[in-house]
């Protein structure tokens, strides 16, 4: 059974504390919005997807057992505490995002003079609850078309190696994962002959959620350091590469956690698919390609430091991007929920859909 | 002014503790061999040529003072303590040579009948103290080598951007360094920009150990970590990547720290030179190629753990080899003292200067 992090049934909500992880595995309950804001805050839940599905299904719960007398007080209750939510951690687009959409939803249901309080209410609450179902059906469907297109050219039963970077599984997501759900479902076909993880350095989400994810799934995993990548590939057959993706540009330059573009030359090097698995939301037309994406670059204390642990010598200077941008050229497709792009033919394919979904 | 880890003058020796490093800047007595037995053991000196100028040395202190009645007594003095000093680290092979050696001088000394006890003792002496010099004039002569190759495809006053990866210089050396010596050179020459050291997982050796020197001798550095090293090619403009070697084979394979073959991928793939700076000691042609090198894999522990503080899931399974094998095709030049070979011609090359050696 694959990891859940969030469990959420009938007004009722529970997080996996990613605080207390690796080390101890803890669900929390989370009563209201001030429970899921404080979770969000203190990062008991990351990951930009999961962080938007734990924020909306905390304002599930708090209007799930509550009586309202107008649609008007449903509304701006509703309202506030969406704002309230995104205030816990404002750099987390995809939680304005979804607070944005239920506002508009809130109005529309208030406006609609067929619609009473209590049909809002439900139909309020149906829309949050189809949040986490769509993205966990996304990233199924994700898992399938990428399990499809790594096993396209494997002989029939054969099962494969791959190698995958950061997290991007149960811990990050509603549930399931974008790469990792392609490496579950690999698994779940039993085409799977083992996982490769890396370490993924400064911030080790390999290390510490990726192999806690692969260890609760029972995968035949290992987990590798960030500088063994190509002495895995010379060492061992690996079919593939699976990558999540924080933005992926027209071109199909792709910007990911750093230490991605070096796997990919490491890749290309050994001839070895290199696939980036992402929601097709990932996809911006609007940036043509990867030069167009600015890199943050993040405090020193993150690679000095592990907890209180000095690990660097005192004083010297750190460059640390927080992510880096993998060339197209490099990439052999991209797996998303509504099928699998190899980078030449990204816009124009995207277009195609966008504008069929226009019709 | 370089740093010097081993201070050796008139029968006293100091050695910087690595133990306490980077945290803590202090250097210990060193008394005898009973001193040198335990700082080996308890590897507050670590690197094998390091080792074995420190064990050696230590017999040199505890001899200095004392008066021998007789060479036989003086042989059997020297060879029991040389043994002792190989059992506190039996992996050590430098150790064990320079034993040899300097055994093979005792004998030949206290057969020599032209040769009085004192003038034993002081010879003997001379030969441990000429061991220091030796390792330090042949890293100075790797420097220069180094610094002159890389600089002879770059205008007259330019000076230049250059990677290095783990430790290699005053604190694995008798002092200066071998990679880390081509990189001093540079400095001295006034001819570098900046040099960037990668943190060098799972020990760290780049963070704690290279950062700690460059810090020390006021280098231009900054740190990285080993996923980044793609992206700082991409980036900015590197002149060079110099690092160390444990062996080299006939045919210019070369083990070396592993992250050290991901390195010379990712500089093949951005037109970056790969240079491998090692002691003319370290070309081993017995060894044809890298395929016979057997690649040692260490325990798990050392991923999974800083000191005592856990960053992997419990329960995950751990890849850890300790070296990888560049493949000759990959390395640009060989830089020892006695010139810089390309992998192509260095059996050939070596084989005259050895037989012009014996001549």
């Amino acid at each position: 059974m694959s990891l859940k992090a969030i469990k959420y049934n009938n007004g009722k909500l529970e997080i996996l504390d990613q605080l207390l992880l690796p080390a101890q595995s803890k669900y929390i309950d989370v009563n209201g919005v001030e429970d899921g804001w404080k979770a969000i805050n203190k990062m008991q839940v990351r990951g930009a997807p999961a962080i938007a599905i734990v924020g909306c299904l905390s304002l599930a719960v708090e209007i799930f057992d509550e009586t309202f007398d107008t649609k008007q007080s449903l509304k701006q209750e509703v309202e506030g505490k969406l704002n309230y939510l995104v205030s816990a951690r404002p750099t987390a687009v995809n939680m304005k995002l979804a607070a944005e959409d239920l506002i508009v939803l809130a109005n529309a249901l208030s406006q609609d003079e067929s619609v009473s309080v209590d049909v809002m209410k439900e139909r309020f609450l149906k829309a949050i609850e189809a949040m986490l179902e769509k993205d966990i059906a996304d990233n199924m469907a994700i898992g399938k078309n990428g399990a499809d297109i790594i096993l396209s050219n494997i002989p029939n039963g054969n099962s494969v190696k791959v190698l995958t970077h950061c997290n991007t599984g149960s811990l990050a997501t509603a549930g399931y994962g974008t790469a990792l759900g392609v490496i579950r479902k690999l698994h779940e076909l039993n085409r799977l002959e083992h996982v490769f993880c890396t370490e993924t350095r400064p911030y080790n989400q390999g290390a510490r959620l990726t192999a806690y994810e692969l260890v609760h799934d029972k995968l035949p995993a290992t987990l590798i350091l960030d500088n063994m990548v190509a002495s895995l590939f010379k060492s061992r057959r690996v079919a593939a590469v699976v990558v999540g993706a924080d933005r992926v540009a027209a071109n199909g330059d792709t910007a990911n956690k750093i230490g991605t573009y070096q796997i990919a030359v490491v890749a290309k090097y050994h001839d070895v698919p290199f696939y980036v698995a992402a929601p097709f939301t990932s996809i911006d037309l609007t940036i043509p390609s990867g030069d167009r994406i600015v890199i943050e670059e993040r405090p020193d204390r993150e690679m000095t430091h592990v907890g209180e642990h000095r690990i660097a010598a005192p004083g010297i200077t750190c460059w640390n991007p927080a992510f880096d941008v993998t060339t197209a050229d490099l990439i052999t497709g991209i797996i998303t929920e509504r099928g699998v792009f190899k980078p030449a033919e990204l816009s124009k394919k995207v277009e195609e859909i966008l504008s069929a979904n226009n019709k």
